[in-house]
């Protein structure tokens, strides 16, 4: 077992990463502090793991909410579900939430935790190799809302995570390609090395070999916490993690959430935002080319969806948190393992690589 | 005009108290970031002061939210609108949140500055004593739940606080005597003086006098300043704040939201925690009649709502955030100016209290 202290002063907090960690319920018990317990999980999850996680929680009184799938579910209705079951059961301010699942339910769970009572501890469990390696580290949580992605929300550090390789068994193939996209954004957005590492094991990998994950999780999470240790509120270098996520929401938005998975947009998003760096003469055309192969050994998309017109595509990236008065805040690449967050390229040229991105697919 | 800073680190803002000062842009000028401005308020409020409001912000893009007026709209849906406005308006990151009118709106429009985009400032503008005394110090924000007050929320400080003296000549009498239990609140807590002077000058807060008023604001403001400052999360002697909370809680739930007004039933609750600390022999006689009488002068029930079973009436108060580890943790006192926070008492001298109380009613 290999274990990341995630360092925010007196909001630290460990991510425990490696096989068969479920099964150890010392990991978790320390950070349970009152004796009411919350699971919050999903339909797909709950058959798979909550029976275990129960048991590793035997002294304390525990509950569980079991919310549909997906990410179209990720609403602010969905998670009044959470405050209903909290308050019929008459939860109190020291009790403790957990969430078992993916990104959309530690999301959406983490949020809950901030809201009820004003903030009350919470455990992510994540099960999916997307949250292991993007939401178990920062602290964002939040929902969707009709007219834009995870624009309601707070900052809530969890307590713990335990980051179980062996979840990954049970996950989908595409689900799990979702999440390498994330993966190779690491290497992408500061780390050569470690992208080269993953041009080496890419096989593996999607092989669901324990020990790359771990490796491969342990990275990621070390750099997301590198990054987000410097800028805990997004105020600046954070923005670096959002590589391909301007035009990775824009699409998620545009089709409908649930259509793309997150990392599949982000791939797609990151092909893009690599393209306008070379037209803008930042970034080599072989560093592109190399990126989008790992990708695609990755069994991800590096295009955006043909449907999608230049003008929509543009307008959907206006609404996204990163625009700032006006401008359109984006991440950008010198080189691989070296990016930059910018606001100064104009509309036109973004418009103008969109584009050529649409004309190609 | 008083200015009253409230000291918390880097969440330190200004409260600003007298008449007239909505006529002063100058006063939230320094406090609007951004271009984007979005003023909360309610449709008994927006008549009378938002055209002043807009025009003091005559250089910024300014739209308006018009809320329903009430306790009962308190509610995440009702919040969702807040957030529907933001987004149709596109609404970045760098907007600034105006909150005018009561402490429903000062509690939802904080909670949605809480929330958007994971936060953004927010100004408070109260038009009713009960939130210049209360909701203008503090930082709590949420909403109500069906099963529970103030369930949902957050710790969010506001930028400013302009606190227009003038704006209660036309707030209700009702609405002025519900604010009033909340600052007798303050001297019963811990300021025998000020409990002294309201004495001396209940009539003319009354009446309007704006120099007692503007005294009487800044001395509860300095109190609740004082208590945040040493306990902004409420972990401790914050807690005090609450007396009369739990029994009035209990009494606004059980007799719906919006029958009886929250310093109403925070009046009625001081009464109740004065007989149960008199009956365990921590407060004498004299001090709870004293009480009483200045609440009586101040046109506030003494009295809980006769129609409340004891057991519903204790049911509801175990609802309460104050509970820890299913005791009841209630504000008794030991002397008019003099108070404490204790979970030791029984529930059967809980309900034998309330029991007395009704029967007496």
């Amino acid at each position: 077992m290999k274990t990341l202290r995630v360092d925010l002063g007196e909001r630290a907090y460990p991510i425990y990463i490696g096989p068969d960690l479920l099964g150890q319920p010392e990991l978790i018990e320390p950070f349970v502090a009152g004796s009411q317990v919350l699971i919050v999980t999903n339909e797909t999850v709950a058959p798979l793991y909550l029976e275990r996680v129960r048991a590793s929680l035997s002294h304390k009184t525990v509950q569980q909410v079991v919310l549909p799938d997906g990410e179209e579910f990720k609403s602010l209705s969905v998670v009044n579900t959470i405050f209903d079951a909290l308050l019929a059961q008459r939860f109190e301010r020291s009790c403790t939430l957990v969430a078992l699942g993916g990104g959309v339910v530690g999301d959406m769970t983490g949020f809950a935790a901030a809201c009820y009572q004003r903030g009350v501890p919470f455990i992510q469990i994540p099960t999916t190799l997307l949250s292991q390696v993007d939401s178990s580290v920062g602290g964002k949580t939040g929902v969707n809302h009709p007219l834009g992605k995870n624009m309601i929300g707070a900052f809530h550090q969890p307590r713990c995570v335990v980051a179980d390789t062996r979840t990954l068994d049970t996950l989908a193939d595409r689900q799990l390609k979702a999440g390498m996209a994330e993966v190779i954004k690491y290497g992408l957005i500061n780390d050569l090395a470690f992208f080269e590492w993953l041009e080496a094991h890419m096989e593996g990998l999607l092989a669901r070999d324990q020990a790359l994950l771990s490796d491969a999780i342990e990275r990621s999470c070390q750099i997301k916490a590198q990054v987000v240790g410097a800028d805990e509120r997004e105020r600046g270098v954070r923005a670096l993690l959002n590589l391909g996520h301007t035009f990775g929401h824009a699409i998620e938005t545009g089709m409908g959430y649930g259509e793309w998975l997150h990392g599949e947009a982000v791939a797609a998003g990151m092909v893009v935002a690599a393209e306008l760096s070379v037209q803008l003469g930042w970034l080599d055309e072989g560093s592109l080319q190399r990126m989008q192969r790992l990708l695609e050994r990755a069994g991800l998309p590096v295009q955006a969806p043909k449907s999608m017109a230049v003008e929509r595509f543009f307008e959907l990236m206006t609404i996204d948190k990163k625009v700032q008065d006006g401008r359109v805040r984006l991440v950008l690449m010198r080189a691989i393992g070296d990016s930059l967050v910018t606001g100064e390229v104009a509309p036109e040229q973004i418009k103008g690589a969109l584009k050529r991105h649409l004309a190609a697919a």
